[in-house]
């Protein structure tokens, strides 16, 4: 059996059955990051995000932007669980002809990431490898009382998202299928590509509000990031407004896509999304706003645990349990 | 230019211009690992280690051996700092065709190798690569005043290792330049190489003894070690007692090499090479014997910059700057 026949989640579903459990761990495995119980009462929040060069890179993508990328990657992770992060570090591994302009072009990337997310590359690791690989590590800490699993959901909480979607997908399709796109739209759909951004500030400021009971970031599409959350929480979803912006519509149609496909299932996208307690969504709202960011209700948790879109015509759709898996042809 | 020009250090060196300082890290950029000051007066310890399959795994090393080492390899960095390693992070990077079986003995090595230096793999990452990519992820804490640096020798202090060098040279000159060697003689060296044991638990004793003023792990080699420690603390160093395995002094006979060149210049081996206060010699000595370790004294530090072996005639001879580099032919 080879890791293609049973993908990334079955191979993740094995690597589980190995490991031993450690009882400082308050972050299940699989979660977005490692939580560890240190001995002030506070959470030590880890994780690591591989950039593989041959399958994450999309045509174009300048080594800048793919040093910024890996941070984006890393800090979410550890953003989405409330914890600030303070610090990254990066392994890099490439091959002896690598030119040392790109190298340095990759690290001013990976820094001037860390210092837009308020934190600071640290340090790393140098390797030669027979092609580019980046390995981020972010690591944040926060109060045990104010971390956010994925596992608190509750039926009558509202479903809520920090942005649009659509536009990464759209964007992909642009480099990865060639399509064509009017000129203005083009640069929108792929500056979301190029230069994606985690939502640190607005993911700190709602666990600091203590108004969410679950949250989880959209890197492997949304679709996916529902069923995680629902599988985690015991809970189902009903998806009443999905934001999808015009542009993307607008692509769509040109293309004769389902813009509800491309908001759904793409991935690469860095949006976060939570459950909120209904007593306290205006406090949610306003925490988001005072950072700069937008909280929009999406739909709400239901102990039934399917997870279904209704269009403003009340019609039902099934979300697909799908996303990016590595291994398997997306 | 390319990084084979300019070689690992070199390499470092240009990527070290471009990071932006951060007030909280407390161990310098080079270090063997991270150090971050946290709230609680304590630091935060992280170091990241990559293994890259193709240019760093000898013939011969099983699946589970290469998931244990990559263990070894970043607990070392973590301890040698004084930290007790508290957990383990993997990503790992694997062709779409690798069999699920091989990741997961990959998987056991890291699991059992955690377990050995009493600490857990907690989580990871896991992605699609053309070739297998192991990046160890390692953090610990420790008290501020237990943190041991690179950078605080003193002239007149005792230059000690916690074992003897020269079995993993000889070990990897076997199974990479197919150099014969007696039976019995080839299972101990080749032991050293599929199994190397970090020296975590002498390096906490150590490190909690307060007997220490630096302290590196010889994982790029003794010399290489001796030249980072006296550059970190602006010293030098006298060894006037390199201890060599009888039987690498037999292997070098048998194949006319230099066994101080074997001691000196190997490499993946992971000794400690420390400095310790001579008030407090006896002290350490007993802190490493109490948990089952040896602390051999090899020398002392010098306020002459020069690194230098002073054999039992009394002849001296230079040691050289240079140990294992990636990107460069070694």
């Amino acid at each position: 059996m080879r890791v293609r026949d049973i993908g990334e989640r079955g191979l993740i579903e094995k690597i589980f059955g190995i490991i031993d459990k450690c009882d400082k761990a308050v972050l299940p495995l699989g979660d977005d990051a490692v939580g560890y119980l240190i001995d002030n009462g506070c959470v030590l929040v880890v994780n690591v995000d591989m950039l593989v060069w041959s399958t994450d890179v999309p045509p174009g993508m300048s080594f800048r932007q793919v040093g910024r990328k890996i941070v984006t990657m890393c800090v979410s992770d550890v953003a989405v669980k409330g914890a600030k992060p303070l610090g990254i570090l990066l392994s890099i591994g490439i091959p002896k002809d690598f030119p040392v302009k790109d190298v340095e072009e990759i690290v001013r990337g990976v820094n001037e990431g860390s210092r837009e997310y308020d934190t600071y590359l640290l340090g790393g690791d140098t390797n030669e490898c027979n092609e580019v690989i980046l390995d981020g590590i972010a690591f944040g800490i926060v109060d045990r009382d104010y971390l956010v699993t994925r596992s608190g959901a509750n039926p009558g909480d509202i479903l809520a998202i920090t942005g649009y979607f659509g536009y990464t997908a759209a964007g992909l399709k642009i480099l990865l299928e060639n399509m064509s796109v009017p000129t203005d739209i083009r640069k929108k759909f792929l500056e979301t590509v190029y230069n994606p951004r985690a939502k640190v500030k607005e993911a700190i400021a709602l666990a600091k509000s203590r108004t969410l009971t679950s949250s989880i970031d959209s890197s492997d599409g949304l679709a996916w990031s529902l069923y995680e959350l629902g599988k985690s929480s015991g809970v189902g979803f009903i998806v009443e407004n999905l934001p999808i912006p015009e542009e993307v519509k607008k692509f769509a149609e040109i293309h004769d896509l389902d813009p509800y496909d491309l908001a759904l299932y793409g991935g690469e996208e860095f949006e976060l999304v939570v459950t909120v307690k209904p007593a306290t969504w205006e406090k949610a709202v306003e925490a988001v706003k005072k950072v700069g960011g937008t909280l929009i209700k999406m739909g709400k948790v239901t102990k039934d645990k399917k997870i279904v879109l209704v269009d403003k015509d009340g019609v039902e759709r099934k979300i697909e349990p799908r996303g990016y898996e590595h291994f398997i042809d997306n």
